[in-house]
């Protein structure tokens, strides 16, 4: 949690720079460029918090991809470029080309042109991403109003399930979810729906927690999340009830998206917004908590 | 210089995605938008490679901006927004906000609005910076052409001088151009009058040999450096001539211009390009060195 407090002193000296959203706010920042919006954003991975075991070179360049354009889905812009700084432990060339290869294919996939890479030197490899979008409107975490209905694009919990068995010593074809947790997929085609008519939207990289608090927070609103609502399935398949609900709750590395709007036919209804402040969990406000970096 | 071998795979995956100049050709990628260019580029600095003793947090924030800025200067491009992904030890607020407000104070001082910041965990400080600008044309180290004047923005090897004389065991006090070392200024407004009139561009960053071999190539004609031509005295003051021209020729971080044009009142006049290929020193063929990562 002590990243959150690092990004008050970003959000202190960055948000009043000359942006229509600054850095902090959201999980992009919004520049307005001629008739449209650029989108800008940074995420970092690196194989000590980052990879979890079993994952393929070709998987740590998805991954970076995955979660810098993530940021972009959670903000409805449409994906235009893509950079990367690698810093390896030594100039490995198998391995910097299959990175390199899973960042391409990843690129490809989600429609992102591949305009750079820098690399450098490090005991922990670390790929930064950054990526620019475009966006026809500023699409943030504010902008929830009282009365919206809450939904995520799918249910959360089945990254940190997996995460959590390889612990106990599954091995990675035994994963209910494996696809979760090695090749995360960002909502960038649904991102685009849903700015078409949401009133707030934020990706879920985090944990369900916090992104309905940050929205909570911009929007200046309630939120609630409704456990009549919740369908646990997906989890209570293979962990007990209270254990399925944690994940739900505070799970991270799912890349899913929240947003709330009058109503929506796509994804899946968990609760609402109301006059207020705080996230709840029926009558209960709901913990501040889930993956963080440190 | 093993990393110019890792840049040979950036350029075979990624060399044919569709920007007007795509990734390894250039100290930054461009792309048409709208009625002129997006420039895109990325540079990370860490503390074992990059900061010199005695350096200050604020000069690391300061250091990340102008290594990166000094890419679109390379580029003539005006910096639209810089973003970083700083990677730290544990979580030192203090130390985090000294870095931010050297990124800050040269953000402001080079006219660039900081777009965002993702922070990591690394055992190894790391800033990664990004940065995108726009410009009028495509202004790249291709384009030189015979009968064009080599000229540099101001002469080389101050950095790596200095560098030097640290190791020797002077204080920073002691050093005569302590100034290019910790807080090297991108040539943002040279490179915007620069890209009015020259053929070619790149900026001097791993060393002046390196940026002539790579122009040479990029735009197939011979660079001819004029040993007649070179003033040395800035370094002649401090060590011998031999040293000094070694200094001149492979010494890294100056963050100066090198362009080529039919002439200029920009800049000092250093040689010429000639029909042909390589890069000559004089009679003598300039070896391929300098300072490199790795």
């Amino acid at each position: 949690m002590r990243e959150f407090e690092l990004l008050k002193i970003v959000e202190e000296l960055f948000g009043r720079e000359d942006l229509e959203v600054p850095a902090g706010k959201h999980d992009s920042a919004f520049l307005r460029h001629g008739p449209e919006y650029l989108v800008f954003t940074c995420d970092t991975v690196n194989e000590v918090s980052d990879f979890p075991k079993f994952m393929k070179p070709e998987e740590f360049g998805k991954m970076a991809v995955a979660v810098t354009l993530s940021d972009l889905a959670g903000s409805g812009a449409k994906p235009l470029v893509f950079l990367s700084s690698i810093s390896m432990k030594d100039a490995d060339k198998e391995l910097f080309r299959r990175i390199m290869q899973g960042i391409k294919e990843w690129a490809d996939k989600f429609g992102v042109r591949v305009a750079g890479g820098d690399i450098d030197f490090s005991p922990i490899l670390t790929i930064a991403g950054f990526a620019v979008g475009t966006a026809k409107r500023v699409m943030t975490r504010a902008g929830a109003k009282p009365g919206d209905k809450l939904f995520i694009t799918d249910s959360p919990g089945k990254a940190q399930l997996c995460l959590e068995m390889l612990e106990r010593g599954f091995k990675r074809e035994d994963l209910p979810y494996a696809e979760k947790l090695y090749t995360p997929e960002p909502r960038i085609e649904e991102g685009l729906e849903i700015a078409k008519f949401a009133n707030a939207l934020t990706d879920i990289s985090d944990s369900l927690s916090i992104s309905a608090h940050l929205l909570s927070k911009e929007s200046g609103v309630r939120v609630l999340i409704d456990p009549e609502k919740l369908d646990l399935s997906h989890l209570t398949e293979f962990v007990g009830r209270e254990k399925a609900l944690e994940l739900f709750l505070y799970g991270g590395g799912d890349y899913e998206l929240l947003f709330t709007a009058k109503d929506s036919e796509i994804g899946i209804e968990i609760g609402r917004i109301e006059d207020g402040s705080g996230v709840f969990f029926g009558k209960k406000s709901l913990e501040f908590r889930g993956y963080s970096h440190f």
